[in-house]
């Protein structure tokens, strides 16, 4: 902590705001390669919290925390550290306020995945490994990157010029090449429900 | 915007967000001196939008943010201002996820509260200038933060060593030296029902 600062005492409580709500606070981090998915099945699984279970949601996604609170972070190795980590802290803030905040963003390494789930209390966070196989998401290839990464346009590019470490442990596996997007959502909710996260469904 | 980012449309919207509170989203930006009363009195807002609106809300304060999104920030000219932007970036993201977002933090430059406002929609944005004399705040001193700023342990202090800009046009002025903590809490929820933004007083 930096010095000269005394943390003020909220007086609304984590449990108090998700008492509000009927489901508890947590934190789905969706990680893999570009084109496996993650975006596409994080807005599925949103709109079936939002439809089915009333949940209060929010979705942060690397492209649109790119273009605000990320937007002077390049893509170098630091900067991709600390876009995880801002990611991490205002995953964190969501869960605090009470919501089921869903993130997906590419995340490759398993250290910089566990600083994030450290953040979190004990089930909270959920990492969710879209694990679709490079030369798939390749094919395609939605953003026209991996072409640009073949090429050295876009250096660095993870499955490609940079490693992908497929996480060790994490709580929910999508074989997102085989399976729709729709059971994959299925899968993730599923998974919810069995730790009694949700409300049920009506 | 960096190259190579395609924004992902969010399927969930702001406007269904907030269809399913019955409050709109908006952010209380409380701005003022060191002492002033800023989280005090946005703590007490807080409360009374939980408790008698039903409102869901999250508190972003400059201690708090501190430690965590904005740790590595420290505290020159440079950091203050990123500081800033980043508890406007994280506002944004609260609002569009449907709460009531209140912020305190001195943020004493007129151009910065403007940078930070500018992101939102009209009406959304809600300053709250806190404004207590500077020799009260420095009597009051709740942290000793005066008192090292006068012995220059802490440089660039607001007040004492850095300007504090007073809001040209803010939405609601609070005389905190003069009015109790209730009272500048009324204050600021009379404003917000004028203003439609809450549920009826239940």
């Amino acid at each position: 902590m930096p010095p000269h600062i005394t943390p003020h005492p909220h007086r609304i409580t984590k449990t108090e705001r998700s008492a509000l709500k009927g489901h508890r606070p947590a934190a789905l981090w969706f990680t893999g390669l570009s084109g496996s998915g993650k975006s596409t099945i994080a807005n599925a699984v949103e709109q079936r919290l939002v439809e089915h279970h009333r949940a209060h949601t929010y979705l942060l996604d690397g492209d649109n925390l790119r273009t605000g609170l990320n937007r002077d972070l390049g893509f170098g190795e630091e900067a991709r550290r600390e876009n995880i980590r801002r990611f991490g802290a205002v995953a964190r803030l969501f869960v605090d306020s009470g919501l089921i905040v869903l993130a997906a963003l590419i995340s490759p390494f398993q250290q910089e995945r566990d600083s994030v789930r450290a953040l979190f209390a004990p089930g909270e966070f959920i990492e969710v490994f879209v694990d679709c196989p490079l030369d798939l998401c390749e094919t395609r290839d939605p953003k026209g990157l991996y072409q640009k990464a073949r090429t050295g346009e876009i250096p660095q590019f993870t499955g490609i010029s940079s490693p992908y470490e497929r996480p060790q442990h994490p709580e929910v596996i999508l074989d997102s090449g085989a399976l729709t997007v729709d059971t994959c959502a299925d899968v993730v909710l599923a998974f919810l429900l069995e730790q009694g996260l949700l409300n049920p469904k009506r």
